[in-house]
């Protein structure tokens, strides 16, 4: 029963989170709720990933950015602390990871500038609701992530290609997942490539650069959407010399439900 | 034939432009590319002026922020500068207007970041496309415009009102205008208020805070949509030391046209 309710409210999954008792994946975890992925820079650097991520929507769709020195979100939740409420952080000094932890209570600098950024786990339920099946979900696996040789608009000193996701799907439903996830910009939007996945780069499907393997159907299409790593990715290659951002995988539950972020 | 030709063609009307020969208004103008509002500021305001905007979104839609010290856009159009080609400018000091002028040239520093902010005019075309009748476009004035009570989520220095367009619509074609407007959020995306303008703190909808005094007919409902006035009045009350925007209505005129801008 508390299992039940951990896993369908946002506010007492982050409780569980902040106290140390829960520091795995969240994809299938309060899946009517938007999450998201996380990246904390030094506010030198804002501005030019700001642009980045403005000039590449697709892959980087911020959804709120906290000014510098500030760790609590305003409208991604009224109550939760970004330093505590995600179950693994990464930290990197010079673009080499030095540190996986699950509080940055100890890295936090007045300096520091948090960019939430749209989530693929976020459409999945409406998704699912528009009876569009996702066979990596339904298995209790993570969707397939891949780097492709899509080079990016750069701003600044960040420059880099996109991440995708990418769901197989029966033909006939392509469309109606155009349609479904096109309400949603704030976290990717439409797919942004629908087809072999080797016109971008991806050789061999089954060789994943992130999450798990994809299960693919006979005559299932490929359908490829703008990953939420990609920012973290970029910012790494970019060899910043503080960053901070969640672990690919264990984001941060929102309070705002799924159609509160769609466009209207 | 020359005069039809720079009317729907933005690089020659940008020539026009560029050498002192056209300073009006710029609505009617090339009706099937995307105009785009003008706010230039020094680059210390640009991060948190840029977080207004994304808090702000319907009423200062970004379509293309260039780095301090450049003026050349790159995605709106591949060959202009925004120092020369916009009808008219002005520029302000410590929130006072000190100089109305047709180029920027001689003012221009290193250190100015310019933004482009989505235009209510690019979507009148659509609107018009789908069978919706503009009754000022129509008669040959310019939009409605005024300042509304509606508070807008603040960003460093910056905070504000609303400014809102309105167009006078049959009831029966509100949910059409919706549907239209919804597929351009970089140009203000769908109305923010449908109805009585009273509720939103206008008293008087034929006192008109800029552009032409409605003309409406019997029975048509008031439909508002954000104005991409707003960043610009927002930037002049937070008393920045040195802002240059277009002067109201002269918009720039850009080579995207209207289908590439919408959301997809």
């Amino acid at each position: 029963m508390d299992n039940v309710n951990y896993m369908n409210e946002p506010k007492l999954f982050r409780q569980k989170v902040r106290s140390g008792k829960w520091n795995k994946p969240t994809f299938n975890v309060c899946r009517e709720y938007v999450q998201a992925n996380l990246v904390i820079l030094p506010k030198r650097f804002a501005f030019d990933f700001t642009l980045f991520c403005l000039r590449n929507p697709k892959p980087c769709p911020i959804i709120e950015i906290l000014e510098a020195g500030k760790y609590k979100t305003k409208y991604l939740s009224r109550e939760a602390d970004i330093r505590t409420d995600i179950p693994k952080y990464m930290i990197y000094k010079d673009g080499e990871l030095v540190k996986e932890c699950e509080s940055i209570v100890e890295y936090w600098k007045d300096d520091l500038v948090s960019f939430l950024i749209g989530c693929s786990y976020t459409f999945e339920e409406a998704l699912v609701r528009a009876g569009i099946p996702l066979s990596n979900s339904n298995a209790g696996k993570d969707v397939s992530v891949y780097i492709t040789n899509v080079q990016l608009v750069p701003a600044g000193i960040f420059k880099g290609r996109m991440v995708v996701t990418m769901r197989p799907l029966p033909p006939i439903l392509v469309s109606r997942a155009v349609q479904v996830t096109y309400r949603f910009p704030k976290t990717h939007g439409t797919p942004v490539h629908i087809g072999p996945g080797s016109e971008i780069g991806i050789e061999n499907i089954h060789n994943v650069d992130f999450g798990d393997p994809p299960i693919i159907n006979d005559r299932d299409i490929e359908v490829y959407w703008g990953c939420g790593v990609t920012p973290q990715i970029v910012a790494l290659e970019s060899k910043v010399p503080f960053m901070i951002t969640h672990k690919q995988a264990h984001m941060f539950v929102s309070d705002l439900r799924i159609e509160e972020i769609a466009e209207s």
